[in-house]
């Protein structure tokens, strides 16, 4: 087992990372200050480790709530029955609320407790590559609105994230490669070495090699904790998490959430971000055609939608939260390793670079 | 014009109390960062102040969400039309938010602020006693949900509270009347020479004297302001704030809200803490009287509704925020003017509250 530390002063937490966790009590107690627990899962993770979390919490008044699976679940109205389940278990500010399944589950669980009684503790147990490197670690909670993905939200750290490699081996094989787009991320944003690792470890990790997915899962938090330590709300270089995420987001919202995995609409968006870079004179059109293969190789899309034009795109950018009145923000690549945020693009670049990532 | 300041660290803000104030810009601009506005009003608010407003934001993007009116509109489902008409607009994270209105409006706007792209600005705009003294000052922001109050929400603090005394010229004489109980709130639990003013002047209060008015909103919001400042999250003494309520809320939610006022409920529920914490030995029953008899003049009900019976009573206060590990806990009064938060009540003494306290 691994033990990263993200440093947030008092909201400092842990992350666990390894095999067999999920059953065992030691990760949860630490972290739970009342004698009340509310699971949070969906109706496919439960089954599968649902009791295992039971047995790890067996000393506590354990209730549960079972949702739907998948994005377009994501609403105000599904969250609600969070709160339904809380109170209808008499629940109290002490409470702590566990995340079992993937970022959807996560960013609701972590929502819920942000607000129920306005605030109580959560924990999030991560059971997908996606939400183990990327939603559980640092505090970005969010429900989404039928104009705009997690629209609705809160900062709200965690007591604990319990990432238990174990449960990778049920995850669907799209879904290891949505979240390998998000691995793939830390590497061109921020760790070179990394991304050249990833380079020539793919097959691995697509192959479920626990060690190397250790690693990557690893080396993917300890990036991300490494950036939200230095800025936890969003006020600077957290931004640059968002590689992609932009012209993601909009895939998302125009397709319908849950159509494209939300990993695979941001391997799109980086491409876009890294194409528009080259544009741009930052990468060369080399580093642009080593990142095309790489995500090809990990199975997942370079190409948009091709039935989003490109006010498809630019009406939904318009209403990012990067947006700073009325000026678009995006982060784009200085060089592989090292991403930046700029609001200095030409409107006529990032529609050539739209052209140039249609299907 | 006075002005308080709320002492929060980088948080505090000040609150203007005074005549004429809502259509005068100077006091809103500087707590304006971008060049975004949406205003929140309700239908009986908006007719008369909302042009006020328009005037003195005539500078920014000005787009406005008009609620129905009413306790029982503060829920999840009417809080989405403020993230519609935010959306609709395409309001960014540099917007601010405007709320028009009581402690309906006051309070999901706020909550709407501490959601929007996780966390925007807002103004306080309140026009009714209640709010100016109580509800807009403080941080506090929810939405009820049908199994309690205020269950879901959000501790985010304003950017400035402007409190135009003009505006309870137009406030119907019930509503001023459940402002007066926040108001005589402040005089039981910290402030004796208070408590005695108001006995000395109900008369120009209800008169609305307008200098009367004023000094005791003053007053009610330094008090109020102190205790926040001194415990921001509600971890301890702010918990005083609160005489009255957990009695109150179980009412309100008993009855459905918006039968019972707010103020009215808690008016009924300050002579129940004020009757237990006679029978407990602390207060004179003489001080029971005078209370009752300072309710009673200010048109305030000293009872509870004949429909309750205990168990109607204690299993909603059993969900009440204040509640940790399942052990209730009450606002009582050590003497007039001093409150305390104790968890040790016998169970039959608050029956014995219930029963002498029932219509």
């Amino acid at each position: 087992m691994n033990k990263l530390q993200v440093e947030l002063g008092e909201r400092s937490y842990p992350i666990y990372i390894g095999r067999q966790l999920i059953s065992d009590s030691q990760f949860y107690t630490p972290h739970i200050r009342g004698s009340q627990v509310l699971v949070i899962s969906n109706e496919t993770v439960a089954p599968l480790y649902l009791g295992a979390v039971r047995h790890a919490l067996s000393d506590y008044q354990l209730n549960e709530v079972i949702l739907p699976d998948g994005e377009q679940f994501k609403t105000m109205d599904v969250l609600n029955h969070i709160f339904d389940g809380l109170l209808s278990h008499q629940h109290n500010r002490s409470t702590t609320l566990v995340a079992l399944g993937g970022g959807v589950i996560g960013d609701m669980t972590g929502f819920a407790a942000a607000c129920y009684q306005r605030g109580v503790d959560f924990i999030q147990v991560p059971t997908t590559l996606l939400s183990q490197v990327d939603s559980s670690v640092g505090g970005k909670t969010a429900v989404n609105h039928p104009l705009g993905k997690n629209m609705i939200g809160a900062f709200h750290q965690p007591r604990c994230v319990i990432a238990d490699t174990d449960t990778l081996e049920t995850l669907p094989d799209r879904e290891l490669s949505a979240g390998l787009a998000e691995v793939i991320k830390y590497g061109l944003i921020c760790d070179q070495a990394f991304y050249q690792w990833l380079a020539g470890n793919m097959e691995s990790l697509l192959a479920r090699n626990a060690d190397a997915l250790a690693y990557a899962i690893q080396v993917s938090c300890q990036n991300k904790a490494d950036v939200v330590a230095e800025d936890e709300k969003e006020s600077g270089i957290r931004a640059i998490l968002n590689l992609g995420h932009t012209f993601g987001h909009a895939i998302e919202a125009h397709q319908g959430y849950g159509q494209w995995l939300h990993g695979e609409a941001v391997a799109a968006g980086m491409l876009m971000a890294a194409d528009l870079s080259q544009r741009l004179g930052w990468l060369a059109s080399s580093d642009v055609d080593a990142l095309r293969s790489l995500l090809q190789q990990a199975s997942l899309p370079v190409l948009g939608p091709a039935n989003m034009d490109d006010d498809d795109y630019l009406s939904r950018m318009q209403v990012d939260k990067k947006v700073l009145d009325g000026q678009l923000r995006l982060v784009l690549l200085q060089s592989i390793g090292k991403a930046l945020v700029t609001s200095d693009v030409p409107r006529e670049q990032i529609i050539r670079t739209l052209s140039a990532c249609r299907a």
